[in-house]
């Protein structure tokens, strides 16, 4: 019998990871009554350092509120915790008397999980709930954050596409995604017809040639008069290094403290913008760096995903009695259900997107990509097709 | 009593131009039954070519949907008419029997009415119907556009801010906006508190220093554990050189047919980037260029401005028989309303923020400044206060 929940939020927000964390609370509330649910604050290290919120002292009002809010409600961290530091946590979870650990996020904190549960010698149950726009899980089909993200995405497209088409020329929306493309392709989800933008599609998944690029932009501008490109800040040459890496002057170059080169940011968007100049001289080209704008944006939150976020939460915790394991939503051909998989299918890997998502040797969607897209994302608007 | 009437755009789309153009056509179908009005596409030169569509052929339904849909529909330009470009135009306007002229857009395109008035000799009627993101034309209260786009900029910020209270660290995120800063401003419409951000907000309108920049953002850290910044990309020095200008190498700098330097693009944001990791270096930083999404984001047309841009370009053609003119959206102290006013008063000249929306000597929103922001934004959203 449950007593006492810990709760924690791990790596980068999204706009519905809080309907996670209320999902969890309430089903402990009703499951387990008079139990207590513990937030972390800052994930792991809130744990560490004995920082925790009671979820269970507020009013199931209050908890749907936090739900509704894009973000981490209880904060976040991006520590990969060593022996150490586990011993650290290990001795926080004992310390409040904790029967089960529910951490949400991405492969990442399903790493955590599993390095947690090797080390705990038993008596606590560690689980995983899933999170990450980059739709990057094992045994998953998408992840909550993604649908929401995608939408935004798919907007923006849909919308710059139509300012082009007025005043035309090329552009390059640069997206998140290190090693995943599915948040770049989501830009293609609401494409209105074959004229539209995105027209081409580069995914970390697919090696980037620099010269094939500006073949297909020309190529492109000569078919529809304009050329939209939406690209993951990951894409890599056919070496594997990143363009970042390739085309950014080593200088200038920004590593984290495990050397992975920082990604997000101006240094792909600049580099691309210094192509177009050089090889496409004289033609209108625009650079934006999307950034953080798709990940928890208030104004593109699905119910979709912020319902299946909140089943999530709640079957992390219906689930506890099974033992550890990780949350994957899968789809059984005509819904989306909630099943519990091994921590160690999901921990630490990475899910790409399938390879025929991509047109054979081209940067565009297949109809299987698109057909992935049109399940997910089923198309919002409908706008009228303009004269131009 | 006129007979035809011809309809263009000019300028950048947004996301509720084409009610303009809607509004004006439906206007005239009903004040001068069987009467003609054609669309030109692609702006002046559209006219100047000869290339045209007959809006008034229409139904009001297809109509409607071409209203509610962002971008041009018609297409635009950037043309700038020199004396034998109107030339050009004037006979294009001759050839199809104008009897009066709708050019919608900003202050160019207010510029091109009155140049073409004083070459018309009479004869035809020459209207402005305003259209702008920017916020910055002479005579009006606000532009139709502005409301749509600032919303963008309002919700991303509010939910970047939850994102950073997460993950804690400095954000700048580059808003358009060349000579005028209300659009960049509007990232503080939907604050949440004190706390929120954005922390610091720069506008072409007051010089940008590198030093006090700094110092301003270790304060705001010092203050917050994070620094949100809102900076428009035509932010100038105290001598007005763009920061474009100051900090791109002059080789990497993109200038058009005017001179005018490129500011949309990533120039400014790594040039940013580049401060920021050399004065305060190892503190986490990302720069995002918002760009083209706030301007015709069809995820974030607002009703009001839907329903304003619609007005405008119907009180444009009722108010043909007045003579030549520029409508104008005026604040009469209670509600927004449509006015008439010489072309004059608008052509070429550009309204920026007033200096009281600013603290004196601070990059911070004064109450005079939060409030015309909560006129034209009223906050769309409330999310629960973090946790963190």
């Amino acid at each position: 019998m449950a007593e006492t929940f810990v709760i924690a939020q791990g790596g980068g927000p999204t706009a519905v990871i809080n309907q996670t964390v209320v999902g969890a609370t309430l089903e402990a509330m009703k499951r387990y009554p008079g139990c207590r649910v513990l937030g972390a604050l800052h994930g792991v290290r809130g744990i560490r350092d004995g920082r925790f919120v009671t979820l269970s002292d507020l009013t199931e009002t209050e908890l749907r509120r936090i739900a509704a809010t894009p973000g981490a409600a209880l904060g976040s961290t991006r520590d990969k915790p060593d022996a150490a530091y586990c011993e650290k946590i290990m001795k926080g979870l004992r310390a409040v008397g904790a029967d089960a650990f529910v951490n949400i996020g991405g492969n990442d904190t399903s790493g955590t999980q599993a390095i947690l549960r090797d080390a705990s010698g038993g008596g606590m149950t560690f689980m995983h709930a899933p999170k990450t726009i980059d739709n990057d899980l094992m045994e998953n089909d998408h992840t909550p954050g993604f649908i929401s993200a995608g939408e935004m995405v798919a907007g923006a497209f849909l919308s710059v596409d139509l300012d082009f088409r007025a005043l035309p020329g090329v552009y390059v929306g640069i997206v998140m995604g290190r090693h995943a493309g599915f948040l770049t392709a989501a830009a293609a989800a609401w494409r209105l017809d074959e004229e539209s933008g995105p027209h081409l599609v580069y995914v970390p998944e697919r090696a980037f040639e620099r010269a094939r690029f500006i073949e297909d932009v020309k190529a492109t501008l000569a078919r529809h008069g304009r050329c939209l490109v939406a690209m993951s800040e990951g894409v890599s040459d056919a070496e594997g290094r990143s363009l970042v890496e390739t085309l950014v002057p080593a200088e200038m170059q920004e590593r984290d403290a495990h050397g992975n080169i920082k990604l997000s940011g101006t240094d792909l968007g600049q580099a691309i913008e210094r192509i177009l100049a050089e090889d496409l001289a004289g033609q209108r080209a625009r650079v934006d760096t999307f950034g953080y704008l798709p990940r928890g944006n208030i104004a593109t939150i699905s119910e979709t995903d912020a319902r299946e976020a909140f089943d999530a939460g709640a079957f992390a915790v219906a689930s506890v009695e099974k033992g550890d394991g990780s949350v994957a939503l899968q789809f059984d051909g005509g819904q989306t259900v909630c099943r519990l998989v091994e921590l160690d299918a999901v921990a630490g890997k990475t899910r790409h997107m399938p390879d025929d998502y991509l047109l054979a040797g081209e940067n565009r969607l297949s109809a299987a990509g698109l057909a992935y897209l049109d399940r997910l994302l089923p198309r919002r608007y409908d706008p009228a097709k303009p004269f131009v």
